[in-house]
């Protein structure tokens, strides 16, 4: 389905400069636009080039505003304060035209004590077990298995081969990437001072996902041990994230890729986490701190500074950090 | 199910001060705790948070133990030495009752060559093919898949979408997390001088797990090129780990999340490696050494020193690599 | 299946010391070679060991070849420039007669508008969407989800439990390892300023993974955010391993386990790249670095030097980090 420039600028609250009737089939790059697509420029160095392109219209602040007495320009302008936010809603708003049809495909195998609101979908080979509650306009990707007690709130999105061991929630609004695990057992053991053996200590708590959570694929999230794991509003993990038992992630936390958090490690709202960072156990990131790729927290250490970038192996403030680099190579330049 | 404050006793070898018909149904966090629950004390700071919830019995070591005339104690005590490992026990106990009735879901694909123990639980959407082998009480998780010439012992507990290659050999009481891949094929190819390009080398051989090995969520572990990789009794391996070809790790070994085995490495029995830790290709870990988060073990390297803490990349003492940290800080605060 | 000494060394342009017609079934390494095996030597020391063992024939470089007037060998020789090499192909050779014969498992759930050659190994519980094509000989492993428009070539592998997220396309014998997720979503989110909060920036784009490659066990790779990843032919990823969107990948490069690229990254022809080494976004490495294990290279650095090995987190030349290292022993010591 398509969207005319006068529904997108009504729905980006964008200013459109251009005929309103023409009509936006897809979000594209400026290098592979085609006729009927929407392209957004945020740099005035690109927008000769999209003009160029054979993109139907294009998003762009301020900067692409005719002049009051314009030349006649090449192509509709929609005018947004910040333009790769409207070309990212643009694209949401495409996209919710394709939206599948509510089905259950017939291999899905539901448990009869199982509540399934009437607008799911649930694709080939999904194993629903007892109890499990899914709300309106959730799709359950190909093969994934969800565990008695899971509750999956409105709007979900699980790609294919996703696990949910028992117990586990998600609330609205959640997309969760092929192949992650979510609730699976902490790695909790005690040694036996006799034996020298390890035995298991019980991992039979939950884990909690709010709304807006996105997590990418293969990564893994342990429920808490005795009591809970939990993820709030708006945090997004990347693939091959590990998240281990008791952990608390805040709001609007970003982690990138095979990044890992220990045992009950608390990262507040709005931290900013690269990839391949390691957070000990007990460690406690304060809100806005930003942790370079490949930092590493050792364990019950506090970081705190909103918008301060630590780096390295114990972290540190990044300035400290290159300091120190800068320091070792003058010094090692000099043996 | 539940259990009496006299089984547990006997169960634990506990010293019970209090009602021995009082009934446990299950174990909890101090915090959370209700009536039913268990819960355990080691440190005398909390004990009267304990004896203030809502637990009906709790776990503590001598310090809890009543004086000879005592003041009437306001919930009933188990005395055990070792009060968390004691806490585990209980809390394995309890779930024993919470087994699954032996059943093969009509969906699951059994290979008519394959050797099942009449007890063993598949779940929905296993394929299983032939000449694979499961041994009394294990639980295969729905959507697993066991290769040609899998063979798995008694007590086994796979999770949803394990993957075992063929010929991969589990032992007793092994459990497998969701998403991890048994058996793969190892790393290894052949350059040709001639092209520059790489041709498969073959990885042809059998990865086996021995008794009470434990791997986390979405790990892989190679089997071996041409002969076996093993995992000897008792060791414990969390989320999103990798071992490589022909490894050999020893018994009692406890690896924590993200970390990376090469081909061919060696660890000793008792070794603990903490998260993202690096071993090349070639090293061996002697008994009892520990490796700090995100250390990195050089190609060869030999690592000795029981009960030694090695840190960094390449990795050294924890004392000469704090050192070296402070030195560094040192000199670059001095310039 | 097996292969005559004579058709071996036909196929690996050797010379053969020894009775044409002798059979071999299987390779193996010396230590574990029984009658009928074929195992390789490319190291002197190892000769007599493999003389001693039972393998039937061996692969060897010249300096096995028997002496004008020899002395009567005790086994047949494969003399070979590349001994490895050799043997790899031989296993491939041996290993050609093993091909399943083709078949769709009944329990497959196969679009009607899919398009598969009727040469392809379906296997049990896999789902195909509408408009997969898939080519002669390809091989799809048990429960993988092959989403719309999915393009696989002949002659591929997938391993059980694969996904192809819709528009993924493999070119020829493209091997996938059980677990892998192709073609996810890149880690791409614009945020609000007005409200802090993270929205979804298109993630549409396509994967294409060209001749020879092979990808391990468990990794994830995203597709183009609004274009493509590429990873060209004949490159080889291990276990665990991330590639982000809009990552480009060069012809026989190696990447080990655990390591991440990060989006719009470029990796050149015939990189080596080790175990857990971190590639930030927009990084350029150009053909034939050679990347140590646990390295980090920061966002947009170019890393220049056909065969150079770097190391270290920010990577720099290994002399130049071993000396640093160097250095601050020295001054750790002496402080």
């Amino acid at each position: 389905m398509s969207r005319t420039l006068a529904q997108l600028a009504q729905h980006l609250s964008a200013q459109l400069h251009g005929d309103p009737q023409l009509e936006i089939t897809a979000v594209s790059s400026i290098a592979s636009a085609r006729p009927g697509d929407l392209v957004f420029v945020d740099n005035p160095r690109h927008l000769s080039t999209a003009l160029a392109s054979q993109a139907t219209a294009i998003i762009a602040p301020d900067f692409a505003a005719p002049a009051p007495n314009p030349p006649r320009s090449t192509k509709p302008l929609l005018i947004a304060r910040q333009p790769r936010l409207a070309f990212a809603r643009a694209a949401a708003f495409l996209a919710q035209s394709q939206q599948p049809t509510p089905s259950i495909h017939p291999s899905a195998l539901i448990d009869p004590a199982a509540h399934l609101d009437p607008t799911v979908t649930i694709e080939a080979n999904v194993v629903i077990r007892s109890n499990v509650r899914i709300g309106p306009r959730s799709v359950i990707g190909a093969g994934s298995i969800l565990g008695p007690d899971v509750t999956i709130g409105s709007d979900c999105r699980l790609y294919p081969l996703v696990v949910l061991y028992p117990n586990t929630t998600l609330h609205d609004r959640v997309i969760i990437h092929a192949g992650t695990i979510l609730g699976s057992d902490g790695f909790g053991y005690v040694r036996d001072s006799a034996t020298g053996r390890y035995e298991k200590f019980p991992q039979i708590g939950r884990l909690v996902l709010e709304d807006d959570v996105e997590v990418g694929a293969n990564s893994t999230i342990d429920r808490g041990a005795l009591d809970e794991t939990r993820i709030r509003r708006g945090t997004k993990l990347d693939n091959l994230v590990h998240v281990g038992h008791n952990v608390s992630i805040g709001e609007d936390v970003v982690i990138a890729a095979q990044t890992g958090v220990s045992g009950s490690a608390i990262i507040e709202d709005q931290v900013i986490i690269g990839g391949q960072v390691g957070i000990a156990d007990h460690v406690r990131i304060e809100a806005g701190a930003i942790l370079g790729a490949q930092s590493g927290i050792p364990s019950k250490k506090v970081i705190r500074g909103k918008g301060i970038v630590f780096w390295g192996t114990p972290a540190r403030p990044i300035k400290q950090y290159l300091k120190d680099l800068a320091t070792l190579a003058r010094l090692s330049k000099a043996s």
